[in-house]
């Protein structure tokens, strides 16, 4: 706790919830699943949850799926800033750049921000351990955040595949050696999927 | 776990999880914060899940809120069979009716069922606690539910308030009761906001 009064508290709690709310706003590169239109990053996360949810027997030993579970909650509220970077653009392949990095640095000190101070350091840090990809927990959130893509992509006859003219050698390199660090069987699988769509 | 061999059982996880996608084309009566567009129910199940990390120090003493988290991902599900009933409409003051409740179950029984069976069942027990509202988890999820809209409508002046003609003592029988019962100190913060909106 900090030294807020508990209405206070409240009120920068509010504060943080309704700034939330425009990561619905937020589009991606990516459809939904029967190719109506462009995914947003609110429903995105709220998916992405949810996969955690249903594939936490996926995860390795010692993964604690609610940990990972707040971590996809959180893991895209930079973009209410930055907006969404498409993982097959050519951007995306500049995704770890300084400048984009040093962007969402900033975006979460605003967002964060917003939160009452003991909030703030928590949030901030569950948002720093998944961009650090090191911790198990951090390693299956972002092979979460991978595989989801693909399943639309499948889904919705390519999608960002067909978008960004991508080979089965990129999905690859650029997808699945993340998803596969994390959760290999779920990458066994996918990939049966993916590769007769590439014809590879 | 159940007899399905590990393949098998990540095409059934991978089939439900598909499946929810599209609760993001099941739209709500309430507007984003914004005023911009329909809330859709799945970025509405993202943002609830938030409020409740957010949230978490204002649950009752015994809440356990990684439960909370879990049932507000899944509470909506159902709606992909059934739509969304806005609570200040005429049908959402027949929100319980049998005819609803018996459609619910029926698209609780085909949506979950998409599982594995052990999942189906886990899932299905904890969409069953928040559907009846007993235990002090299910109690705090369904005050949050009833909140975010209040908190939409005060964001973008009045929502379905102005759309159904909302009373501020309506406000207080078919919402305010219950988010008091799950979240008292909640009430008091957003009823004083609410308040001065209805000129009451």
């Amino acid at each position: 706790m900090d030294s807020l009064a508990p209405q206070d508290r409240l009120t920068a709690q509010f504060a943080f919830l309704n700034e939330a709310d425009r990561l619905k706003s937020v589009l991606r590169a990516t459809t939904l699943c029967d190719g109506s239109r462009p995914e947003n990053s609110g429903e995105h996360s709220w998916h992405l949850a949810l996969y955690a949810m249903v594939l936490a027997d996926q995860a390795p030993e010692g993964v604690q799926i609610d940990r990972v579970i707040r971590m996809l909650l959180i893991h895209d509220l930079v973009e209410i800033d930055t907006g969404d970077v498409p993982i097959h653009s050519a951007n995306g392949q500049a995704h770890a750049s300084a400048d984009t990095m040093a962007a969402e640095q900033r975006a979460a000190d605003r967002i964060f921000g917003l939160l009452p101070a003991d909030q703030a350091a928590s949030f901030r840090a569950l948002w720093d351990e998944f961009e650090a990809a090191e911790t198990p927990d951090a390693v299956f959130a972002k092979s979460l955040d991978r595989v989801q893509p693909v399943m639309a992509n499948l889904s919705s006859g390519g999608g960002t595949w067909v978008t960004y003219n991508v080979t089965f050698d990129q999905l690859v390199a650029r997808v699945g050696v993340k998803i596969a660090r994390g959760a290999p069987r779920i990458w066994d699988w996918v990939s049966a999927r993916a590769r007769p769509w590439f014809g590879a």
